[in-house]
């Protein structure tokens, strides 16, 4: 019997998952979830009812995993805790500062209800962080670096977006190649913030705009771009459209790290990810450990649990045994 | 309360494995056991005895995981089974084709014992097995490639080792770079044995062999050289022992798919190791692995597992909200 899945929300997040259900034959769509009026919402899987988000306690008994497409400022911090008491949930929830609060309120709400809550997965925080953990155990002594890009930033983009006079901007996080050389050597090298990544803004300028202010204000904006070597170019509306509608990301987690009796043995490991859709790989990372959360919920296990917490073989399809003799 | 581990065997796996425990605090080194006469082996971690195989028993109480540092072929077979009625324990067996009747022998004595049994454990079989696993659960629609090297492959040298006339080899297994970066690349060639890898011969011969017959009886060797472009070198027993000593070796899981409505999105996930220590690498994730075997153990698990049914967060000595809060 297939696994049914129901999503809140309907963003490119929220796509890339429905489309992942759809390469995974185990996967069901059940239902999409909205705050919007469900009649403007046309989802692309046939036959799969756009409700209201407030139904969704009245889909309870239809659906296994509710996978929660919010973002993580303002949406998840309320939506995962709620969604928690009435469904195994899955969640993306990013803002790493954030992490140990919203676990503990998941946590709760899933311990009341019954169910599994898996927060923060996806590639980072998720596969990265798989990695490190990995890393770190085999190598205790060592040192981790994560590099991201190259790919487009969407806070970036949005704090571009924000300054006066801009139209629409892109913002692309570069990884500086002689800084992820250096690491992939085993060099450890002490890298400053500028000297791990560039950025480089697209902007398309509204008509009349002053642009070197706005590069300027580009270039000194606090947190976002000031400690870091920034381009700007200027591009058309057609421009932008044309040559920059992707979301592509990716990255590096690398560790270097010693080992003998006098430490006299050097090894790097290296995960790696290049991705032309973003939303598309996040989404199908929560589609797996969708099905990893309906197999520990029906096991009887509760609570909030992170991608630290499930044992790999949960997110296969295959039987153990297939597993065993075909992977391993 | 520290972990106690014992070492079966004392070859360069085992003295891996002893490297690995000085390295991390909660792992302690509680006896190395040896078929060989016990006054012969001196191990390098003060305090500790070197005991007889067939005193194990004797120490059933003292330890809480022993690791198996046997060879695949005829060692582990027997040894895993044996001690797994007896003590929780970790091995490396590698022969791909008999992992299904080796869980199935382990599973069983294990469970006797009312211990844990772990497989398969290191990097391949072990994280590269993992890594591939990760991999297809989150592309299903893809295709993955495995290549070895640049690395010293001990039974290749063996083989060398075996023919006439051959006083002492090395072999390298080294991928093809062309090959790598077109799976980097995402174009998913079909390669054959020949076009994914290289090997290369140091060989020292023995005074008068004829070395034309000996590059010839290497070149042509079924299943070990045959498939493959193979370049060989005689050097002296000097070159050998200067140039020659190490037991490097690495590789890379690749894995490219796509993902969207069409399929219009391709991804590449790589997990790449550089190793200058086969040996001590493989012992330290024998080691972290003994760690999460003695806490499987503890929580009540009993019988045979592999390196897919290990949550990830069993392998750190980190409490799970540290690592929520630092690794996440």
């Amino acid at each position: 019997m297939s696994i049914k899945i129901g999503i809140l929300g309907y963003g490119n997040l929220a796509k890339g998952v429905e489309s992942a259900i759809m390469q995974n034959d185990d996967l069901e769509l059940a239902a999409v979830f909205t705050r919007r009026d469900p009649a403007s919402v046309s989802i692309r899987t046939a036959g799969v009812p756009v409700l209201s988000q407030d139904a969704a306690a009245d889909m309870k008994d239809k659906i296994d995993v509710l996978v929660i497409c919010g973002g993580s400022a303002t949406d998840l911090p309320v939506q995962t805790p709620k969604y928690a008491e009435m469904f195994n949930v899955v969640d993306s929830f990013d803002t790493h500062a954030n992490i140990p609060t919203h676990f503990a309120n998941v946590d709760a709400a899933a311990k009341k209800g019954g169910n599994v809550g898996l927060i923060s997965c996806g590639w980072d925080p998720g596969m990265f962080s798989l990695n490190r953990l990995y890393m770190n155990c085999i190598l205790p002594e060592g040192r981790d670096y994560t590099f991201w890009g190259k790919g487009v930033s969407q806070g970036h983009s949005d704090a571009v977006r924000r300054i006066e006079g801009v139209a629409d901007a892109r913002q692309y996080t570069i990884p500086v190649d002689a800084a992820v050389e250096s690491v992939r050597k085993g060099e450890n090298p002490e890298l400053t913030t500028r000297q791990k990544h560039t950025r480089e803004c697209f902007v398309v300028a509204k008509e009349g705009a002053d642009l070197a202010r706005i590069e300027n204000e580009i270039k000194t904006m606090p947190n976002y771009f000031d400690e870091y070597d920034t381009t700007v170019h200027f591009i058309s509306a057609e421009e932008m459209k044309r040559d920059h509608s992707g979301l592509p990301h990716g990255g590096s987690v690398i560790r270097s790290g010693v080992t003998g009796l006098n430490k006299e043995h050097g090894h790097v490991i290296e995960y790696s990810l290049k991705l032309d859709s973003n939303p598309e790989f996040t989404g199908s990372v929560l589609a797996a450990y969708a099905r990893a959360v309906a197999r520990m919920s029906k096991e009887g296990r509760t609570g909030a649990i992170t991608v630290f917490d499930v044992a790999p073989a949960y997110l296969s399809a295959s039987a153990p045994e297939e597993l065993r003799a075909h992977l391993l």
